[in-house]
C-alpha cells in the first residue's frame, strides 16, 4: 500500500465531466489500496476571469487582495472533486491551503512555502478519506492568505509529498510523459520511461514545458520521485528521479531540447579592459532584462566581441539600451538577430563520456548547418543557430545520439 | 465619530461598477470620521453559478464540500471592495468569515453565530482600516467553513454590530426604507422614519422582504440600531430600534402588511372530544407542512369546525393528508381555498389602545369585504379574506388609520 500525491492541473479539471473523470480515476486507485491526497488547481479559465474582474478596478490590483480574490477558484474545485468522489462511495473531504495548514512567507502573489503541517492530512488518510488539497494557496504566519504564483499548484504537490513521505507525486498533465524530444518536430520522439531531475531541470529550462521548473527543484531536493502521466490515458508516464544506478544500457543523452524564444545581441569592438563585462550587462540587468547565454571571445587587437541573448520581447529594449552603452564605452558597432534558435542535448551520461560535444557538432556539420554561440554545462551542450534550420538540427541530433524510435511493426 | 457596521447585498455588489458605488460610499464616511466594518454578500447571481455546478455533481451536494464551495462567493467580493478603497486613497483589508473568526456551530448550509473575534477588526478600525468581512459565512470549532443560509449576510452584519458594539447597523437594499404598506398597492404608503423591531417582526413575517427575520431578532436581542438604507439613493432610511419613548404623537398603526402566499383548509363536522387538533395537525407537522393560522369555533351539537391555513405550496400536499385524517377520526368533510389573502395591521401603539380591532373591522365592512378567519397578537390583528378583495382591503386600512401621505404640492 503506497501513498500517492496526484495532482490534476486546470485543464484536468477544467469541466465538472472531467472533474468526474478524475474522481473516477483517483477511486481505482483508492480501491487499488493506495492512500490518496489529491492536489487540484482552479478550472481552466476560471484564474483569468478573476483576474480580469480584478484588473476592471485596478491596473494593478493590490497583491494581498489580489490573493484574495484567485484563490478562490481552487477552492471551487477542491469541493467540486470532493463531492464527486463521495458520491462514488469514496470518502472524501477538502482543504483550502489555509486549512491544512500550508504556511508561506508573505510575499503575496509569488509566496514560498516555509511548513505544512500534516497532522489534519495524516488523520484523514488514517480514516480511509482521500484528502483533496486545494493548489497554489497557502498562509501567512498572520493568517493573510497568500498564493504560489502561476503553475504554483506543481509545488503544492511536491511539497505535500515531501511533507507526507509519499512514496510518488503524479502530476496529470495533457501528454502522456517526457519525450526524448518535441514529437511534433521529430515524430520518431520516444517517450522516457525515466529521468532525472537534473535532466528534467534542463529540458524544462530549455522549453519543454511539461512541469513547472520550481516543482522539480523542489523535488529534486527533497528527493520526492516525480512521474509525469496523461490525465486521461492508461499509461506509465515518466518517472523523474535521482540518478541511482548508472547502468551500462544508460544512453549518453535523453533528450534534445530546443527554444525560438531568444534573440542574440552582439556588442563588437569593445575595448578589452577589466569590468567591461559589467559595463554591458550591468544597464541591461537594470532595464530588467534577463540574460541567457553570454560569449566572450579572447581579445585580439585589444577590443573583443561580446555575445549574448535575451527573451525575443525583450530584444528592442535591449538593442536600445546597449546601442547606449555602445556610445559610452566607444564600442564599434551592436548587431542583433532575432531569427535564432537554440538546441541542446541534455543528458547526465556525458559526464562519463568524452566527445558528446564533438559528435554534436559532426552531426550539424554533415547538415551544413552553421553554429553561431556555444555554451555548456555538466550534462547539457547548447548552441544557437540560425531559426530556419531548427527542425533539420533536431531531427538530425535525435538521429545522432541514436534516440528515435524503432520503426514499428508496418512501417 | 461613531462605529459603523454597512452592509451591501448581492444586487449592490452585483457588477464592478457597483463595487466602486459602494466604495465610493464607504470612503464619504470614512471621510466624515465614522469607523467602518462592510459586510458584503457575493456578486448578484453568483451563488447561484456556484450552487448550479455543485447540483450538476449531485442533487444533494454535501453540506460541507457546498459551504467550501458557496463561500467562495463573498471572498470574491470582499477582495474587489477592498481593492477599491486602496484605489480611492481608503485604508482597508479584506477578510473571510474564517479570517475574523466568525465561530459558528457546525450545521452547514445553516449554521448559526456563537462567538465573534473582535480583536483583528478592532486593531484594523484603530489603525484607521476600512474592515471588509464576508457575509453569509463562518467556520466551526473544526476549522470547517460554513455558511449561515441564504440571506445570512444581514445576520452577520447585526452580530458584528453586536460584538463591536456599533453605534448602527446600516442595511443597504433596493429600497429607501420600511413602508406602512407596499407602495405597489397604495401609492400613498409612506416611508416610516422609524420602527420597532417588534414591528419590523411581523411586518417582516407578513410579507414586506425588506429585512430577514433572523437579522431582525437577531439585532433586537442584542440591541442593535438597525437601518434600512437605499444602496445608491441619498435618503435617511427607516431606523428600527426598541420602542424607548411612548411619544403622544405616536400613530397606533405602523403599518399594513399584507400576503398572498398561503391556503386555507378546514375539516368540518370533527367531534369535539380531547387531542383533537393534535389528531389534526401532527400528520400535517409530520409532512414537514408549516401551519399558520389556526382558528376552531367553540363547538355545537358536539362537533366542531378546524380551519388553519398552510403555505400555498403545500396546499395539495396538506389537503391529501386532511381527507386521511377526516376519514380516521369520523370527520363530516374537507374544504380548501386557495384564493386566499392575510392582512395584518401592525403597531406597537394598539397594546394601549381598545378598539383597534373593531376599527379594522368596521373599514372592511364598509367595502362590504367578508372576513374569513382572524387572528391577533399584542401588536397585530390579522385576517383571511377573498384574495381579489386584497388590494381594497390594503387601501381602505391604509385610510382608516391614516397612514396615507398627505398630498403633495401640486397634486
Amino acid at each position: 500500500m503506497a501513498l500517492i500525491v496526484q495532482k490534476f492541473g486546470g485543464t484536468s479539471v477544467g469541466t465538472v465531466e472531467r472533474i468526474e473523470q478524475v474522481a473516477e480515476k483517483v477511486k481505482k486507485f483508492r480501491e487499488g489500496g493506495d492512500d490518496i491526497v489529491v492536489v487540484v488547481s482552479a478550472m481552466s479559465g476560471e484564474t483569468n476571469r478573476l483576474i480580469g474582474l480584478a484588473t476592471q478596478i485596478s491596473d494593478q490590483p493590490v497583491p494581498r487582495e489580489l490573493d484574495v480574490m484567485v484563490s478562490t477558484g481552487e477552492q471551487v474545485t477542491i469541493a467540486l472533486l470532493a463531492m464527486a468522489l463521495i458520491k462514488r462511495g469514496v470518502p472524501a473531504v477538502s482543504y483550502t491551503g489555509n486549512q491544512v495548514r500550508i504556511l508561506t512567507d508573505s510575499a503575496h502573489n509569488k509566496a514560498r512555502i516555509l511548513q505544512i503541517d500534516d497532522q489534519k492530512l495524516r488523520a484523514d488518510l488514517k480514516a480511509g478519506r482521500v484528502v483533496v488539497v486545494a493548489g497554489f494557496q497557502g498562509v501567512d504566519e498572520h493568517g493573510n492568505i497568500t498564493t504560489l504564483g502561476r503553475g504554483g499548484s506543481d509545488t503544492t504537490g511536491v511539497a505535500l509529498a515531501a511533507a507526507l513521505k509519499a512514496d510518488e507525486c503524479q502530476i496529470y498533465t495533457d501528454v502522456d510523459g517526457v519525450y526524448t524530444t518535441d514529437p511534433r518536430v521529430v515524430p520518431k520522439a520516444q517517450r522516457l520511461d525515466k529521468i532525472t531531475f537534473e535532466e528534467m531541470l534542463e529540458m524544462a529550462s530549455l522549453g519543454s514545458k511539461v512541469l513547472q521548473i520550481r516543482s522539480v527543484e523542489f523535488a529534486g531536493k527533497y528527493n520526492v520521485p516525480l512521474r509525469v502521466l496523461h490525465s486521461f490515458q492508461e499509461g506509465p508516464g515518466t518517472l523523474i528521479t535521482i540518478d541511482e544506478e548508472e547502468s551500462m544500457e544508460q544512453p549518453i543523452i535523453s533528450g534534445i531540447a530546443f527554444n525560438r524564444d531568444e534573440a542574440k545581441l552582439t556588442i563588437r569592438g569593445v575595448p578589452d579592459t577589466p569590468g567591461v563585462a559589467f559595463k554591458i550587462l550591468g544597464p541591461i540587468s537594470a532595464a530588467n532584462i534577463e540574460v541567457d547565454m553570454i560569449v566572450q571571445n579572447v581579445a585580439h587587437d585589444n577590443t573583443t566581441d561580446f555575445t549574448f541573448t535575451v527573451h525575443r520581447n525583450d530584444y528592442k529594449n535591449a538593442l536600445q539600451v546597449l546601442e547606449q552603452t555602445a556610445r559610452e564605452i566607444s564600442a564599434r558597432e551592436v548587431i542583433g538577430d532575432e531569427n535564432i534558435a537554440k538546441v541542446s542535448i541534455v543528458g547526465v551520461g556525458m559526464r562519463s563520456h568524452a566527445g558528446v560535444a564533438s559528435r554534436m557538432f559532426e552531426a550539424l556539420a554533415k547538415e551544413t548547418i552553421n553554429i553561431q554561440m556555444i555554451s555548456t554545462s555538466e550534462i547539457k551542450v547548447s548552441v544557437v543557430i540560425e531559426e530556419k534550420y531548427l527542425e533539420l538540427a533536431v531531427r538530425a541530433l535525435h538521429t545522432a545520439f541514436e534516440l528515435d524510435a524503432p520503426a514499428r511493426q508496418g512501417e
